[in-house]
């Protein structure tokens, strides 16, 4: 993991520098026949879609800092190296979930991977108001069999160990969830901001001790809670799709963590969606189908999550925890049960916790999302912020209380109606 | 990490190979002088005896495999290296409260330690009735230093990251804990045996699925709660008293987990010397004294812990976690000690789980202690025994409901008076 000879790539020099993997010449095709497009919209990296006489490829760099902020905030390469070994565990765990991985360097931080076409990012669809066919199925499922085999409920234990020390150098990425996901949004912090207007609701939450206490219980749980390999940024901008097929790409956050921590967030964004749909409307309620559409896929996904980790639990538990020997083999299958219930439950409140977070670092963060910035009136946008920050704060506070998944869609609903500015 | 030209040290030649070493020469004086004694009495390891003009010194040397089993066994010598760092860690978070380091050979799996003297084996002691002043309070601010300064409370976000990575590499120290501990007491394994007559009370154990589905939520805290760096082992037999000092060795299986379970563990061998000291009578009743001085023990260290463990969050709180400047520099102090209240609830809740598990495998599991071991009469043993199964039950499925740890010892008195049979 060397940054020697480091360069970063241009569409200039792209073809020169990888032309010559056979890898690509096979794919893609000659590389006299490139042509080579810069597309990273994200706030990291370098991506180029590279199309020749043969086919079309993705080759993501990372940059010695962040490329939304500049050099003066510099990020190891090795995130690059985190990715890859992230990738090739998700197409293990859950094939066919993640872009497919051709090439890695881990030198010059470089993943060459399947390029998704016609995908588009799916938070871009939610906002344009487009539906994708089986979309909360496919999600459960990634999260249920990334998140079951990637623990000691399915691997061996040394070799859980072995990857978790291996997850554990990713401390950069995970500085910034740890920060700016867990700590920043609830006081004033340097590089926070939020719509003009919200400011009444930023401070009633800033000054609200339960809710601060209830977000380093959850830092706590983030940073020593090494359940399982996680994708570690699991939001609708790291998700791409068509009108019938889903992938999960990105998780250069990866590192090991609570096993509700990626349902959590996931579900955060498919509530901000919901909350953000009454901004995009072209005409009063036209937006109100795509509204339920979002609130259908978040009990998809939590539904479909739960069924595969139960199918998962009794038919590969395989790894050191509540093994077999121990219950079925004595009779006991009634404890297995019992205690899948328990483990579920256990899930089922980190995911309110840490969907709760989400709701709120994506509004009074660093790091917003386009389905509330970009609504273009802000009078409109902290109207459907505050009631995203009164939610999260009621799945922080409420957790133990709240009885299943329909309870959060209804109050999804109800918020949607209210006034929480 | 290499066993390269490793080679077992005997008392005839331990001279030959450590009399250069300068710490010793000074230390304990020319090798010409010196005697050596193998005293390992424990289940792992060669510990020998140096004594010379100018001193004496203790040699601790891993074998390849459990000396207690035989060659059949192996177990990597790697385990002299986690316990080298350990001491070394456990010495700057708590000086004085671990034997000095004078050397380490990684290769031969060997450190030079301070040797202590006159100092016993607290379970030994405790066995034969004597007594120690200041055990709890040493023993109470020994778990607070050391796990309140391992964890993301104290450390950089960095440092515990990279010295989770260094003990995730302790792996078989952490199966024989896994196993032994959390797994095997709870159902018929090979390896495991109990005192002939506390059938019934072994039958009752492994039929009840609760505590079965209890053992292995303890297990998952222990596996993947990585929130400090453990002990690992912390029990009566790793603890060495004179009748006014207190020392802690034997932390070679050490890794990060969770805070409760070093508070658990310790607390469960006094508890157990109380509940098998009827076995160690002279005369009928005369160990009341000492009964009442062990559960003055606990209450100490619990005590102690508490006010410790909550000075040091009051003062040193400077990782990542509850940070002062999302608390105390807004004016929020009381966020402060709102979290503070939790946390400690959650070591409780983990300390009384930890407990119970711990009381059960050292009376079903392969690794007895010498507390009820040394009962001759084996009816008196399998009663003493059995209070101890009911109790360790008690408090792995009522840990949400004790008050306290007076409510603890209060359960002690009564057990001990009960029959569980």
């Amino acid at each position: 993991m060397t940054a020697q000879d480091y360069a970063p790539l241009t569409p200039e020099t792209l073809a020169a520098r990888l032309g010559a993997l056979p890898v690509l010449a096979g794919l893609v095709g000659p590389a006299e026949s490139w042509t080579v497009k810069e597309v990273g919209d994200g706030n990291l990296n370098l991506v180029f879609i590279v199309t020749g006489a043969a086919g079309q490829a993705i080759v993501k760099q990372a940059l010695p800092y962040v490329r939304l902020v500049g050099e003066s905030w510099p990020l190891p390469l090795k995130r690059s190296f985190f990715e890859y070994h992230a990738l090739t565990r998700q197409a293990a765990r859950d094939p066919g979930s993640v872009p497919e991985v051709w090439h890695f360097d881990e030198a010059q931080a470089i993943v060459v991977m399947e390029f998704l076409s016609p995908h588009v990012i799916l938070r871009h669809a939610l906002v344009e108001g487009r539906q994708t066919e089986g979309l909360g199925e496919r999600l459960g499922l990634f999260c249920a069999r990334t998140l079951f085999r990637g623990s000691d409920l399915s691997m061996t234990a040394a070799d859980r160990k072995a990857d978790l020390a291996l997850f554990a150098g990713n401390v950069e990425l995970c500085d910034i969830t740890e920060n700016l996901v867990f700590s920043d949004p609830y006081f004033d912090a340097p590089m926070n901001r939020h719509t003009p207007g919200l400011e009444p609701a930023v401070a009633r939450l800033r000054d609200d001790l339960s809710l601060k206490v209830a977000a380093q219980h959850l830092k706590l749980a983030f940073s020593s809670r090494a359940e399982t390999l996680l994708h570690g940024d699991l939001h609708t901008g790291s998700v791409m799709v068509t009108a019938t097929e889903t992938r999960v790409i990105d998780p250069e956050f990866a590192t090991y963590g609570p096993i509700g921590f990626d349902v959590g967030m996931l579900i955060a964004n498919f509530l901000m969606a919901h909350l953000s749909q009454p901004g995009h409307e072209a005409a009063p309620g036209d937006r109100a189908g795509m509204q339920g559409w979002l609130l259908g896929v978040v009990e998809t996904i939590w539904g479909t999550f739960c069924e595969e980790f139960s199918h998962l639990w009794r038919t590969e538990r395989q790894g050191m925890l509540y093994q077999a020997s121990l219950y079925e083999d004595q009779g006991h299958a009634l404890a297995a049960e019992q205690a899948l219930a328990d483990v579920l439950g256990m899930i089922w409140r980190d995911t309110l916790g840490f969907c709760g977070v989400e709701m709120h670092r994506r509004i009074l963060g660093l790091a917003h999302n386009a389905d509330f910035e970009r609504i273009a009136d802000t009078g409109t946008r902290a109207a459907c912020e505050a009631r995203a920050l009164a939610m999260g704060r009621q799945l922080m506070l409420g957790a133990g209380a709240l009885p299943g998944i329909d309870a959060v869609t209804a109050m999804a609903r109800r918020m949607n109606k209210e006034n929480h500015l």
